[in-house]
Order: C-alpha cells, then structure tokens, then sequence
C-alpha cells in the first residue's frame, strides 16, 4: 500500500513514521508513507498557498492551485483521494477496514481557516476523525493511516485483531498482568483458574458489561447470539440496570 | 495551562510541539507541553513496561507500577487525569471547551494491547476520539491536546471560533478565496456582491444545508431560530429532500 499525504507541514511527521509498529511496517515495505509539502506547487512569487475569503470574515483559505497541482502531481488511476475535514463522513474502523485494501490513499490536510470549496470537486470525498476542531488535518491524517496501516496484512500478529474493540462489535474486556496483586487491588480470580472455557465466558460478559454501560448506542443495531442474550440478562440484573 | 503527556514514544510528539499554532502557543507561554517517559519508571532491571495477560491470550499488558509511579511524580490537587482508551467517553467540541479551562492535564497514552485494568481506578476518566483502533494513544493525546489548546485565550483570533463547526451545532460553509474562476469552476455570485447581510443569510443557508444533508444527527437535539426553520424549508423545497 500506498499513502501520500498532502500537507503546508510534512515535517510534523518525522515522529509518526519514525516510531514504533509504523516505522517497523515501513522498513518492513508492508507500506510506504510519502508527505508533498502544497508549498512546492505554488505559482506565486511570494510562496503563498492562501488568500482572503471572498464574502469577507476572518482567516485564510487555502487557494485551488497548489493544493489541486500537488493532487495532480501524484494522483493515478488506483488512487483514492480524501480531504481531511470536520464537515466530512465520520472514519470508523469499518472505513479503516474498507481503505486497507486500496493501492493508493491520497490525504489531503487543510490548514488556516479552510480550502477553497471549489477544491472539493476533485476528491473522492470529505473524512472527519470526530465532532472536533482541530488546528489542521495533519494530525487526522496520522490517525487514518494509523489506524488503516495496523490492519495490512502482517503488520500486527493476527490474533491482536479479534477481540479489540469494535471489531465484533462491542468495547474489549479488561487486561490484567503481573503481579497478581497490587495496592491491595487483585486480579479476578477466573483469570488465574486456567480454565479456558469460564475465562472466554467472562472476558465476553465484561466486554458487553463495558459496551452496555458506556457505549449503548454500539449494540443498537446489532445481532446478539443466544449466549449473550442470557449474559445481557444477567448483567442487567446483576447491575440493577 | 500545563498538559503533561505520559507515553513509551516521548519522540513522537517532537513535530506536534514544534510545528505551526502549537509551537507558537507554547512560545507565547500559553501552555506548557511535557511528555514523561514511562519507561524511566520502570523498576525492572531490563526496563520492561509490559507482561504477559492473566487469562492467556496475544499481546503484551502494560504494568501497574511504571505507569502509575509516573503518574505520581507529576499529579497535583489541580490535575484531571485521562487515558486515551477505544473503550472510553467520546471527545466531543463540548469536552475540549471543558478541558481548557483546567488547570493542568494529564493524558496517559497506553501502547501494545492496553494496560492493566487497576490503572482504571486511578484515573478522572477514559477518553477516545473515535470508533476506530490506533496502535497507541500518542496521536490521540495530539489530538486533544491540539483541540485544546487552540481554544486557549489569545491561541487564535477569537472571531475564527465563532462559525466553526460544532460551535454553533453546525457544520461550517464553504470558503472561496482567489481567483473569481479555476476551472471554469466560479464563485457564488453573493459572495463577490459586498451585500453582508445577504452574505451572511447565503453562509447559515449553506450551513444548515450541509449539516442536513451530511449530519442530520447533529440537529437532533437542536434548538432552531425562525429564520433557520425557514432556511430549512427552503433547503428541503429546491433540494427535493
């Protein structure tokens, strides 16, 4: 895979792609990430990238030119390109999914007050990463194909995939590890039993348990089985809830 | 205000703290950045932050003790603590409001497959950014602590927050700057007419529309002005909505 990113500030990314399971997965060749600085695309003799918003206001809006020159410079065929934006479709792990398996992501981040609207037109679509504002969408950015590059095969051990968050739909259950016990505080006793049939039972009621009360709304529309239908009810009563 | 950032990648946050707004914010003494190094907490003689998990399963569980001795050496009576989880409270434009106004936050970055479940009971809360994995909470202690700071007194121009999206339950409308055309492609003719209250009707119209069209879950709750049910309306009519 593929990702170039679009940016005023491709040094803010030194530290993503130098750290951790992203650097590894880089020199690994399992993804290459590329910045184009917008800046080099100017055609203007003082470097400008943005200008004053027609219809007055405060700010900067970042003009067509250079981002949409930069965009053509690397765009192909296989490329999807999205643009960084609060006004965009919420990224979720499904989208994360769904992106993992494209040749090329384009991301493009906004800066200053926003694009030129017109810029729109030529990407595949608006991302935002939550019902925030940011200062840019360089750090959206990062988030995407942070979360889009742990997915490619070979990059994290399979098994880490399966009872994460979201994934199955429900929040993960509670990890515990050395020692057993700390500031007076234990670790559940089924977790010590080595008895795997009571601990899978458990870390699934735990996981509906914490999907329950915190996120509610992630079971709304989803299909339980007959087990935990039961393990629903009994946290429910358990819980006086 | 003073975030102290408490992570295994203290590197990673180099370009965040150097680039653009931020690093302006913390040259103008507007806020303090700190990041702490779990791992000079470790009292393990080969530095290791994480184990195994009670109970089996893949991955590595970050330990009690680092963390939380960490954790110590930095709280005061003034400090609100938070861990980036997938598990936690979604950060809204609400929450950031919130957390600007604190006088010192902690943001506790957990890596590999989480940490020990204990560390929960020392904590104000969880925090997440989105429905989708991250290989750690860095980037997602950026992201708050990027949504924060620029809404600290004088970060940026005060009117810039005014019709933003989110702050007034909206998403915001689109921007033009120069040239008139690209394209073929031409500004709203409102825009270059000099009517400001033309202007400023066209732009809320835009507002809502995006909104209604994008994030109908954002007017759900709303509380609607006159003249906006009455855009509304409008939008609905010539859209065929």
């Amino acid at each position: 895979m593929r990702i170039t990113i679009l940016t005023l500030f491709p040094e803010m990314f030194d530290g993503f792609v130098h750290t951790s399971i992203i650097a590894r997965a880089i020199k690994q060749e399992k993804v290459t990430v590329e910045c184009i600085n917008i800046r080099d695309f100017t055609l203007d003799k003082h470097n400008h990238v943005d200008d004053t918003p027609f219809g007055g206001g405060r700010g900067m809006v970042m003009m067509c030119q250079p981002v949409l020159d930069a965009l053509a410079s690397v765009r192909t065929e296989n490329s999807k390109v999205l643009l960084l934006a609060a006004a965009g479709e919420t990224f979720t792990q499904k989208k994360a999914r769904e992106y993992a398996s494209i040749e090329h992501l384009i991301l493009i981040c906004g800066h200053y007050e926003g694009l030129d609207a017109r810029i729109y037109d030529y990407v595949d679509g608006l991302l935002s990463i939550g019902d925030y504002i940011l200062t840019g969408g360089e750090l959206a950015s990062m988030i995407v194909s942070d979360a889009v590059i742990r997915l490619l095969d070979g990059v994290i051990m399979e098994e880490s995939h399966q009872d994460e968050s979201f994934e199955n739909g429900l929040l993960e259950y509670p990890h515990y590890t050395k020692p057993v016990e700390y500031d007076g505080k234990k670790v559940p006793d089924v977790l010590l039993s080595g008895h795997h049939e009571n601990i899978r039972q458990y870390r699934l009621k735990e996981s509906l348990k914490n999907t329950y009360i915190n996120r509610p709304d992630l079971l709304e529309n989803r299909e339980f089985s007959k087990e935990e239908v039961k393990l629903l009810e009994a946290i429910k009563s358990e819980n006086k809830l």
